[in-house]
């Protein structure tokens, strides 16, 4: 138990990737935010498989608001997505019941679940899920926007192979909002390809880091003790499938480093305090601080991959090697950033609406 | 708000670094839980800080239990642990009320409580309150070893200077469990005590990695959307002063990799499902697989430094550079160890309790 | 923002009486558990409008599962209900947009939603959500029924007249579960369908008095400060529309009693702790005894009457008289039945869950 | 597990009636709010047993407030009030360990907790524990009434006795608050007391109903489905000990009623929409229209009385007969006004927070 996250805002997911419809109800956006639905079609169509680089399965995300929107606007009341699934081959799951994929869901959720799961197609841990997770992120990044506050995420590696950094933050946030494959230098982005294409042939998978950025945000979001900023963000992102790694501003790499190397002096700058690096990533004491906030998720490889393993048939009891067949990705590091945008703007309007009520 | 952690245990901290007392509820631990006093004080002793390389601040962390504990057991009732305040010297921070400490929360904090924050000492966002986090977590891992289930934190690393790599899970954390400054290799850890000590004469500070180890987890803790382990883990984590990265597994090196090289085989030993590596660190779909838990917390270098600094005086509106006198730690990578190990301990016990709960 | 109850358990409701489909999230139901379909549709059919009594707005309740369910069970995912709206005839409301009916919601949700709301038939105010709220509960106290409690509810009073007492409890409950129009002693049914048809010529409403009973609870469920069997009861029940008034055991009548007349006396039964009578309404200190847990909800007369009536014309900021048209309901008292009983079955089961977890 | 009540504000109750302290932590006060020491005094005064219609457990209720709280206001932190336990006798107690009081949480508690329960005194059940509650709702009525929101609670029956109504809502509030023994009518507040100086000569006890009014209240607070303002009153209201009943407006009168009766008239009033009535208890739809908040809580005679009594032992599985011997309270319904008020207070606030919070 416990698909919803959020405290002010509350988001609860459900569904199953072979199931009828997946969706999402989104509780507390404030009544009057304008829901627009074209929006909510461009972000799932970043998030949806195209090319020869991610799986062959057509998602059309059709999806049909049912609650809490009344001539354009939110009404105040749950807003309910659904997402019909369509495309689905459920047969090519049913053959390996038994045998769990190394790296998946498959075996942990059979022993939670005592084997009532819907294991097709990874059922309700499928990335498949994150469509309305990704609906959800674009009403309320819209309503974001309206406030000043901008997300944007690039690849910052696949399989090691290195994007350049952000230069200048709205700017790359607005183009990489536009791209269908993230990354603010093209032609890592060309070898970046190549590499998720090699992968897709070897019928192996590469992992890669997404990078984060969002300005715009007031001082003053994040609570002391057990709320804060990287805690709101890090739980929801840690719930997006194959994120093992989160870290904010210089992240691990300030565990090298001395004090006065990464202390981030304050200064006034047109008036406000304001910081001349931001090696903290926008966030002191858990609390922003007026920066931009920056993070990196490093996502493991797709577990499901052609080659064939090493794994167990659960119902014979023994140790077998599987190649397991189906439609799959060799690489969701470009998907996984609508995804990533979406979780992002969750938390922090969740706590926008918290911070509003600590000011009564 | 939001000084709570948990869901069916329930952790609530308070205090201020110079207020009269600082505490911390426990909520929902199973009544009859054996609770030994011996126990907290141990493991508030391994988070004091001790010789050269921390602060000179004496902590005699003296508790006491008020409420839940009845003839040295759990009544059920909520477990209160008071720990005064001693020795502190409120004057030293007087002084520099309106120049904020970079990369500290001082600044976030005037603007957030708009200049009615306890400002002594970092207050309420002072490392001086984890000491009732630790209190509370000793309680709790206690329990927790009741069942078999082991927590144990080395140093992976301090200033770049790396730890060896756990060999014998058990052994080794029974080992760092017995130990003030918790590393595997000694000679590493000489090494480490010596870029302590070098930081302190530059009047500087290094930051480190720490790393976990949790052993005997019944396979499915966790939920998937939106509380998986690492959602719950990193959530608690985050909330730790100075951590600014959480991985698990292999973390971030999975961004680097390919699925064939790090998912995890399954493979029956002793009529169990386990796998031969563990790549994932002991977590599938959010949910933990039976193996070992293992994740790595990147702590920052301690912001307050000796060092003149650049920053900003609030109350003149102008640049400035100070150097911030009072008494700090250099490093306190070795002392947040019982912190990491309290608040896993506290995720853990929330996580098995909900568990529970799915099985009625 | 706040559609969803319980901890251990928790619903989530979402839709509003125009809009296209209301439904329900259900998280935290046991893997594995039964659900009948046919069960869902014979609990729906308790609460839709029959006859002469209530509105003419027919209402199919028209069902699909779209999530959690596999094979005829749960599967430990959220389960969500979705129910399609028809025979919507919005335009019955616009034209009293800017006239609040007495007593009903739509003045109140005006300036909470700042004029965002979907007003038509009450919006999400309305008691047609509670069609969800019953299919929720049918999928719920399915499942407490194969755990040996039983949920009935008769209907106390209408306008004054009584029912008589429950004699026999689970044999009253099964009888009560297969009417329409709950009572067990049918005269008195009769004389309040009288009561409401002369209500209903009048254009007027009448309210009433639902006792329910519930058995075969375990000793210990419920939390004292703040969770008590009675806070979490009458939380959910509060919420069912038009509920006003909740007391458990003799309630209200305690008041005017000595502690030596209504102490229930402890005595042995069959081996097992019980007693002797049951003012108490089987909770004791808030939690339960074993004994049959009783309640009563008050419901207020329903606030639609199609009498002209005194209100305001918010828009030209005017006091005027106005007789509402529309389908409404006389009565509502023997339609709420089954959104109590389902209400009670969500948070019995939310209790039983939180008490499995503190037997860790 | 569940001590806590609220969710933007969030109070946390703890200790035991012969433990060394009990307490409270209120987390969510908003950072700037006055603290005064002596309201505190004053509200703990008004809870306190006096002269010969009270236990003679003399309680001074010293305080200390141990956190949150830095130059007489709130800091935005937690606030933890610790009420150190005199006077105890646990000597009372241990004798009848076995042997439940009938109507007492005796029996419940010793099978929820297995026996662990510290059973002195009512342990975590005991009255006791209200002190801590009265404490926190001083804090918080203080902090409403800065923003005009008044709390006001009188005796409206003891064993049947009744009080006059309410006439003018703020001036009666300022004069309850003000008394003791909070009655509108002093001569029936003598006969009151003359009801239980007779149950305390023959060692019995009464019940009563406290009616509570609200006045400054916001149009807009509480949630429908599921935080009503009744649901949330109600939930905490539930917790208070001996509350069996609890009723809003009409209550319980409604269910006798039609709607062209008590529906509540609209009408403009110095240009603000107000109702000619208030039948509803100022609530619509869950929500607050403006009008004082109004509500009645029935409560049971003290369980705990002299005479000899039906009962069991445990210990020796036997049906027995027994006289319970202490110190006791014929009647703590006007103690409870202090309760009731410092909930209402809590209830209130919190509410007050949310709607804050869907403002953005």
């Amino acid at each position: 138990m416990s698909n919803s996250y959020g405290n002010a805002l509350k988001v609860t997911l459900f569904g199953e990737s072979h199931g009828p419809e997946i969706g999402i109800v989104i509780d507390g956006l404030v009544a009057g935010t304008k829901i627009s639905e074209e929006r909510i079609k461009e972000k799932l169509s970043l998030r949806r498989p195209s090319g020869n680089i991610s799986t062959p399965r057509s998602e059309a995300d059709e999806f049909r608001i049912v609650s809490g929107v009344f001539e354009g606007k939110a009404t105040g009341s749950p807003i309910t997505i659904l997402i019909p699934n369509k495309d689905t081959r459920s047969k090519d799951y049913s053959a390996a019941r038994y045998i769990p994929r190394p790296s998946h869901a498959d075996y942990t959720a059979f022993i939670k679940y005592g084997g009532n799961e819907d294991y097709r197609g990874g059922g309700h841990f499928s990335g498949r899920i994150t469509a309305a997770l990704v609906a959800a992120g674009a009403v309320i990044s819209g309503a974001l926007e309206e406030k000043g506050i901008k997300i944007g995420t690039h690849i910052k590696s696949i399989y090691g192979i290195c994007d350049r950094e952000f230069s200048e933050y709205n700017k790359d946030i607005d183009l990489l909002n536009s791209m269908l494959f993230p990354v603010l230098d093209e032609k890592m982005g060309e070898e970046m390809t190549k590499a998720i294409l090699k992968a897709r042939e070897e019928s192996d998978s590469v992992g890669g880091v997404l990078e984060t950025a969002i300005t715009g945000l007031p001082v003053g979001l994040g609570e002391p003790w057990f709320d804060t900023v990287e805690s709101c963000l890090s739980h929801i992102l840690f719930s997006v499938p194959a994120v093992k790694g989160v870290e904010f501003g210089d992240g691990f790499e300030l565990a090298n480093k001395k004090g006065s190397e990464v202390n981030d002096a304050f200064t006034y700058k047109d008036g406000t305090v304001s910081t001349e690096t931001n090696h903290m990533g926008g966030i002191l004491g858990g609390i922003t601080n007026g920066m931009p906030v920056i993070f990196r998720c490093a996502l493991k490889p797709t577990p499901t991959i052609g080659k064939e393993q090493k794994t167990v048939d659960i119902k014979s009891g023994k140790d077998i090697t599987h190649a397991f067949v189906g439609r799959h990705d060799p690489c969701i590091v470009h998907r996984a950033r609508a995804v990533i945008d979406a979780a992002s703007a969750i938390a922090v309007y969740d706590l926008i609406l918290r911070r509003k009520a600590g000011e009564i």
